[in-house]
């Protein structure tokens, strides 16, 4: 019997808007889903605030709450996700940045941003510019730089020195026109002088990316054809590489992870989730999608929580396309048959989204996301169909995403009373190999 | 196009509880009201508890909490608001008290209240009354004193000096044959000696008062006339002068406010909202409410947001008067029309009430308001008409005060995901005017 196990299953972005085309249904609602539907049936549905209401989530930040961490006080900010998902090892006390190569104009004494992603220049070019910054930057005031580009424009960077910090501004504007930001420390920074020091290399390094890209012969060459040049790399998203509590220690339950996308096999690694891995995962439409619920569905036995990711449904979502959302939405619930086996064996399943990608905006919002959660001990309400507005009427009302691992304990027998053990709230399990014998 | 703007309308007082004569309806479900309902058919409807649940709002912690501060660190007491709405100019460091003019009698050496209103003494004697305290009592243990009748038995005082506080109990029993109570530090106090010292003047205050008033030619011809004496001040409601962080660099948000009332004037313009006059707006019954809506309707685009407040729901409240209470909000629906046609063309509207104050009780109470939420980005739920009851099956399910500027960034796409930029996670939003541009 599988009455202990729980499969949690992550559909990137998957929240939405309606459409008019959808007859005023949202991909979700609109995409024919009987095995959603069926589990939906069966368990109790809800709408989720990941975050907090009206907060749209990064993904790293939504993962985190998914698992029960606290996004205000244990989020380390973006820089070390994007890092650790390379599979970067970063440091405890490293300060991480996510990049972008970008293409900007010289006004006056300011840059002016033309393409915050430099045109989508091509990964080779842009592998073989970063290499010139990765090799010839590599210390700014006695901080050691590290740059290392990634896929297409985007790259990360990590500073290691002594008293730095990452309480400091972005420099990417985040719009075309705009000009390039001074990063400046938060104005409530805990360490003013740290934030500072850590600020003025962050400024240095970016001028020093605008004066070595602005004569590389590759951009010369972009420019001689008319096409924009990647001639500055924009850090954002400062984050300190901090040690976060395992998910085993923290909820009792052995846990793995099937995912593709750099990011989400990051915070499982930091989490101490062993990866699953299934062939031809890829992170997108192309995915091996019964493969992920196939290996989660035959490797239960060996693990407490398995979390699987689907990251495509959120590629729709951000290029504005709700109908090739709602068919990916069609093939994941066609795949999910082995989960639905799950089910009916004891296991209980959790269906949700980290976070609403409305394709109308093409960018993650603030709007809350459907859940599911059907197993042996979970109580069934009158939702019958799975979707936004359907979910809004279901018995877990609106939760937020750490309510979201103490239930599973509850809905899997896991958990004692509250006060009947000495232990902090956020430790409701305590994990039998932290026990310590008595000895006499 | 509108579809970042918004029109946040507050019927004060607005949730109330059913009565056997609406055959068992609300005032505002028994209310005539299809401009309302068509709104609340259109967007999303919940319950909102605008404080938080069971705790009856003040209308000045009420409106700093819906637009997104927080009333237990932010909000700075009542008595500044009093005076600040009243067009005084406070100092940072003031301590401010709501009072009112009291009938008390004397026992022993106790003053026992006999109306906390003094007989809701007519405004010309209690101007006349208040100029002589104002002129008579000025210093205190070398603290400032200024006392400011406001209207009927309303008024307010102002300590000035070094080393007051804002942490003192109440004169004011707030009911009928209690005792006049003595103000001391409270318990908690983080600078004793500040709140004794400031305590003590306080109770000085209120013993001038008496002594003054008891023998004033007024008073002695109210009693003559077997009328009741205005003769003594308490006050309340201690406060301090803050500096709250305007609305527009905490939501990025150029705000405007129409009201009437002095207190929500007060509030706005202490965040730094504009205000739009109105003519013949009253904060009573006979306001000009379609000015009210064809202002704001008229205005957005001068504005990203547009405070709308209408008093009078919550006059017929303390009235406990529930027909003329439904009566009122059918007037205020008929005036919606030029809202309805802003909601049009893309405006995202905003209707709630600050408080619920039950005609039953004639007072604020705990029970949570409706609210809906109607824009180009809101989801559609299953409601169709707006009321308590509705509301209470809406996708916004019950929400809290301060989360709606967060869920209005979201439905109007101006707020970016947490974690894409570098900041503390108060300051979801970086207003363009921070930028520091990056210079060569």
């Amino acid at each position: 019997m599988n009455e202990g196990k729980i499969i949690f299953i992550v559909l990137d972005g998957l929240g939405d808007l309606a459409y008019d085309f959808f007859d005023n249904k949202t991909p979700l609602e609109y995409a024919n889903t009987p095995n959603l539907d069926y589990l939906a049936k069966k368990g109790s549905c809800g709408m989720l605030d990941v975050l907090r209401p009206g907060l749209p989530p990064g993904s790293d930040s939504a993962h985190l709450s998914l698992f029960g961490y606290d996004y205000l006080t244990e989020y380390p900010g973006r820089g070390p996700f994007e890092a650790i998902g390379y599979g970067y090892k970063l440091q405890e006390g490293n300060i991480a940045f996510r990049t972008n190569f970008a293409s900007v104009r010289r006004s006056g004494n300011q840059l002016i941003i033309v393409d915050r992603r430099a045109g989508r220049i091509s990964g080779e070019l842009a592998k073989e510019l970063g290499e010139s910054i990765t090799n010839e930057i590599t210390e700014i005031d006695g901080v050691s730089i590290q740059y290392t580009h990634t896929i297409e424009h985007r790259g990360f960077l990590v500073l290691s020195g002594d008293g730095l910090s990452h309480e400091v501004t972005d420099t990417d504007p985040h719009e075309s026109g705009a000009p390039v930001l001074k990063s400046v420390p938060w104005a409530n920074a805990k360490n003013h002088n740290a934030a500072l020091k850590t600020a003025t290399v962050v400024n240095k390094f970016v001028k020093a990316t605008y004066e070595l890209l602005e004569k590389h012969p590759i951009n010369k060459q972009l420019v001689s054809e008319g096409k924009l040049p990647a001639n500055i790399i924009l850090p954002r998203g400062a984050g300190i590489k901090t040690k976060l509590e395992p998910f085993e220690i923290r909820w009792g339950l052995k846990p793995a992870a099937i995912a593709a996308g750099p990011l989400y096999r990051g915070v499982a690694l930091e989490l101490g989730f062993e990866l699953i891995e299934v062939p031809n995962i890829t992170g997108l439409p192309n995915t091996n999608l019964d493969g992920k619920f196939e290996y989660a569905a035959r490797n239960i036995d060996k693990y407490d929580f398995i979390f699987v990711h689907v990251k495509a449904t959120d590629y729709y979502s951000h290029k504005k396309d709700a109908k090739g959302k709602a068919s990916f939405i069609e093939k994941i619930d066609k795949a999910l048959e082995p989960i639905i086996e799950s089910y009916e064996q004891g296991v209980t399943i959790l269906v949700t989204g980290d976070h609403t990608t409305p394709c109308k905006y093409g960018n993650h919002s603030g709007h809350p996301v459907p859940i599911l959660i059907a197993g042996p001990n979970t109580r069934q309400d009158s939702v019958e169909l799975f979707g936004e507005r359907y979910c809004t009427n279901g018995a877990l009302h609106r939760l937020r995403g750490h309510h979201l691992m103490p239930l599973l304990l509850t809905y899997t027998g896991r958990v004692l009373e509250y006060g009947l053990r000495s232990s902090p709230y956020e430790r409701i399990f305590i994990p039998k190999k932290e026990w310590t014998p008595l000895e006499l």
